[in-house]
């Protein structure tokens, strides 16, 4: 029996020292080099060829390499009934939530402004007090609610959205579409933390923006393509969005001739606001392993329905 | 009776107006145009002239207008027995704490980096883990405290450094010189939020930085004062100081011709980690002047001997 790693452009060879330690005994097999594909039991992956998974017969479960599923259930050729598991690892969700406050600290303290005064010598004669930010976390997955509980401590006012109802101490949260304009309302800064779905493609578009307040800040940590990118630059050109901090892109890395890199609103990171500890992560997939052979419930198992 | 503001160079003209918010049966009279000196019973006080403060006989404390009180101090000819109060805001911690998070977070994700190649037009391929950063506050004042338990929420390793013994929680908390070696081995960053005082000046010299762990990043948001200038320099040429992030300088604004500016290891900010909110402060004196008449001890007083 085995696990197989299949994460095409990935450095995949560290894998088997992550799992060796995790526990000796697996057998790990990395792909395209699969030998035996009918023992694996498990199928690690992260964006995995199309219909690569229906070549192996035995598979108890599909593990993600990370936090956001959507490349698996992207797949129309998945194998049916085999559960989905990702990753929940509290480094992961730490990373995150600095990234994110890094990215509200530092446009309410307008750094950028500071750094290029500073790179041309001069003192920024600016005492004003800093501008009162009411952040809004758009999903509150763990990832989201981490982030909103820290903001909460470091004395912002937090708001979140999700689709069912949720609550987190100290964070004034919204639930389903009629409370969505009063959640919009709140706030002027927007975080995206949604899951990648069918309902959520595309949801920061210009009816989002339009029903902002006027000038709010956007940070994008969930996926490139929740966001209209040509929305986002007609938003600012009116104002509308004050400018963006993106750590994920349609195309990765964003291309070239993409045009928000001519555009100095937008701040723009190499999808690194966090990165999953394959340490951790090998620990949570062997621990899973080992409940096929004790019939154990897996751990971290999604809802392919919902697609989260 | 009245309320002096003596604030040189300062804009005191809005002092008047903060003071009849927070109380509009009380006389504010602002230097240099003070009629009736004998009828002063607080002065608010911002760098005053030396000797300035004899001039009122009738004085009953003296509130400083921000939280380091060592302007007030250093004045030899002060009013001896006369109380002195500093400004305790929770909105003065707050921003003084997201001051120093931001420069924390700036320096452990390379922000400077990943703005540079984004302002290139470049896809910087770092997906590499983030450096674990062990925070380490001198002093455990109001302010440091606040910052230290913050760090420590947001899952950095914080550790305390007092005169005398302090306890936060979830912060290892140092004391006294015997502890110095142990607490300087711990940290990787080191953030200056020490009063001012005879023994704190110039405390951030070679012989410190000597005593740290290679490549220690350095905050100072106290004093200028506590800063030998050429001993930063000295231990960012040999590696032992990674960078710096200054907050306040020996004489601000920062000379142009002050080395600092040519060394880009050293982020240079405009003296406003945290800007004193004047609502507040005027709050607080009017709260303190009408503890005159009713004979309370007044909140928030010094203690001269130490000089904080």
């Amino acid at each position: 029996m085995s696990i197989a790693v299949i994460a095409p452009g990935r450095d995949r060879s560290k894998w088997i020292a992550y799992f060796e330690r995790a526990d000796p005994s697996i057998n790990v097999e990395i792909w395209p080099d699969i030998q035996e594909p009918e023992k694996v039991q498990c199928a690690l992956v992260w964006k995995h060829p199309i219909g690569e998974l229906l070549k192996y017969p035995n598979l108890k479960f599909i593990a993600c390499m990370g936090a956001g599923v959507d490349h698996i259930i992207q797949d129309p050729k998945l194998p049916k009934g085999v559960p989905i598991t990702k990753v929940v690892d509290d480094q992961l969700s730490k990373d995150m939530s600095i990234y994110v406050i890094q990215g509200i600290l530092n446009n309410q303290r307008r750094f950028v402004d500071h750094l290029h005064a500073r790179e041309r010598g001069e003192w920024l004669n600016s005492h004003r007090y800093p501008e009162k930010m009411n952040i809004g976390i758009l999903g509150l997955g763990v990832l989201g609610q981490d982030v909103a509980s820290k903001l909460v401590t470091l004395g912002f006012d937090a708001f979140g959205f999700s689709q069912t109802k949720k609550e987190v101490i100290g964070v004034s949260c919204f639930w389903g579409k009629d409370q969505m304009a009063e959640f919009l309302n709140s706030i002027n800064v927007l975080v995206c933390m949604l899951p990648l779905v069918d309902q959520t493609r595309g949801f920061l578009n210009k009816d989002l923006f339009a029903r902002l307040n006027k000038g709010t800040y956007l940070i994008n940590v969930a996926r490139g393509e929740h966001l209209v990118d040509e929305d986002l630059i007609a938003a600012i050109d009116e104002g509308q969005i004050s400018g963006a901090l993106l750590d994920v892109f349609h195309e990765e890395p964003l291309p070239k001739d993409h045009p928000f890199w001519s555009r100095e609103e937008i701040m723009i990171t190499p999808h690194n606001a966090s990165v999953t500890d394959p340490k951790s992560v090998a620990r949570q997939i062997v621990d899973n392993y080992h409940r096929i052979e004790t019939a154990e419930p897996f751990k971290f198992v999604i809802d392919r329905e919902k697609g989260y």
